[in-house]
């Protein structure tokens, strides 16, 4: 299997195996319809007027679950058969892909265990254990997290899902931007957050299909600029966990199979500050009444600062997630 | 002009003239379309187990301006002719009204002055000035703001916009309750917030054109139950100034034009608590990650709250604002 990229390149297969496609994209779509919310596309007058350009925020703060992780990890977990069903499932994540899971889980009858980092927001834990899952916590700083997953996995039977570097995860995650160009039309530039990269590597799939010529960003936390680093040196970067407001995008490195995409089909990848991060929570609170978490404000911020000069484009902006505490959100805004 | 009634009887036309028609809504709705947005319908199966009913809240929260109030405004407004355009217009409210009309007279190059209450939150203020208007604050429990009003008219030959009691102003807001219908179908209830009754005036117009059978509830604040009060006994009751979290609700009467239709037409208007108004707003923050204010909170906080069971029904519920100041709604969720 290969993947075309923009430049006619032909991208490589990389060791790990095949790469998820957009035809993969569209099964995905099929398995989550009336499953997944058709999550809105918001606009805001002066969002446009602050930056010149035409921008559709795709609402993903609004999914099911409270993130875009759900679509993932459905159709990873409808794609399981029966003995792996039964057995259920074990997934790591900081936050929102362990409540999808354990919530993709319980509609699906799948039993899942989840392990969350100790600091992750009490919001996600609690959610994610009333969704029938049993929670195991980590220390982030210390210990590494898909050890504890292959761990379980080998002792229980239990199906490991990662959090971005699966091909149906992938997928999955494309359908957001395929609903997004399908509602708004061809786009000039698209913006999603990065974190392990599956968001963005299945958004630049979408894109690649259906809006040909879209330039696709991706978004991090100038804390944690592996992806900026490993897109632009060609090979996967490495770093310690990095802090950051961006929870979500606290990942050491992009995935095996989520570089290889990126690489392939994206324009660049770029980061945003975490004051900017409060500034996009404010304005999305104050101005558009919508909670998005930090790392939900990724895309945007970069839009919304001018990082990516967008005047006079057709621009899509996917919010990724909206997953925080009121308390944690007053804290930030208050800061 | 007279108006139907559901159960067949004929509405008297008021010593203040004929009263607006569904035909009015539909002109309004022509005036509106392409300015206005056409707010998002969520769904939240979360409510929808707590209460055994299939929800669809119409977001007005989402609206430009953040209320609902931006329709009844802009149609007014468009209604305007050459002399009154150029001199301008003068509107009082508890704040949505008022930046509505700010907003919508901006956006028609109409200038605008604006009675608001010295206490309103400061968010309204701010965003009302930025709006372009001139601000004129009054204290609330000791002043008049129909006399302001009505004065600052007199004076500089401004047209008051009053924000509910006004055929174009009913007729405005009676648009978003038609959007809902159109989206999803017939309703077998639909809820709406109640201060003056300019919503639900207008939304018992619209679903009794086109959900013949849908009963239509207003609801308002326990402490400020002057229009169940009116409902039942058959004539307005005026109150004083209710204290209530629910700023957008604390007015002290229906108006002579809504009370008719409101009488005619819905089915009953029952109240809720503060604390429900608190309880909602943390469900729709935490849950369906949007930001409502309390006002905003009152048709659903009915709902959630079983204040009128809904198994079994499919029911509409209008958020209709969501201009809180993140510290303000930190506050309540606090509380």
């Amino acid at each position: 299997m290969s993947t075309q990229s923009r430049d006619g390149l032909t991208l490589a297969t990389p060791a790990s195996g095949a790469l998820p496609t957009y035809e993969d994209v569209v099964a995905a779509a099929g398995r989550i319809a009336g499953i997944a919310h058709r999550t809105p596309v918001l606009t805001s007058r002066t969002a446009d007027s602050r930056t010149g350009a035409t921008l559709f925020f795709k609402a993903e703060n609004l999914q099911r679950g409270g993130a875009f992780k759900f679509r993932g990890a459905y159709n990873a977990i409808a794609r399981l058969s029966g003995e792996a069903r039964r057995l259920g499932v074990v997934a790591f994540s900081s936050g929102n892909h362990a409540q999808a899971i354990a919530y993709a889980g319980q509609l699906q009858s799948v039993p899942t265990v989840i392990i969350m980092p100790q600091d992750a927001p009490a919001l996600k834990v609690a959610a994610t254990r009333a969704y029938g899952a049993e929670v195991v916590l980590y220390d982030r700083y210390k210990e590494d997290r898909e050890e504890i997953g292959w761990r379980l996995s080998a002792e229980r039977g239990l199906t490991l899902i990662p959090p971005y570097d699966h091909d149906d995860v992938i997928a999955g995650q494309g359908t957001a931007a395929k609903e997004l160009i399908e509602e708004v039309g061809p786009l000039d530039m698209l913006f999603v957050c990065l974190g392990g990269g599956g968001l963005l590597a299945g958004a630049a799939l979408a894109a690649e299909a259906l809006s040909p010529g879209c330039r696709v960003f991706g978004v991090e936390p100038e804390a944690g600029n592996d992806g900026q680093q490993s897109f632009r040196t060609g090979s996967i970067v490495r770093i310690p966990i990095p802090k950051t407001i961006a929870d979500g995008a606290q990942t050491p490195s992009l995935g095996q199979k989520t570089f290889p995409i990126i690489r392939a089909l994206a324009e660049d990848i770029v980061t945003v500050s975490d004051a900017m991060l409060v500034d996009t929570m404010r304005f999305f609170f104050e101005r558009m009444k919508i909670v998005v978490e930090p790392t939900g404000c990724l895309a945007a911020a970069a839009v919304l600062n001018g990082v990516v000069p967008c005047a006079g484009k057709r621009v899509g902006i996917v919010l990724s997630g909206g997953n925080v505490d009121p308390k944690a959100l007053a804290g930030f805004l208050a800061g």
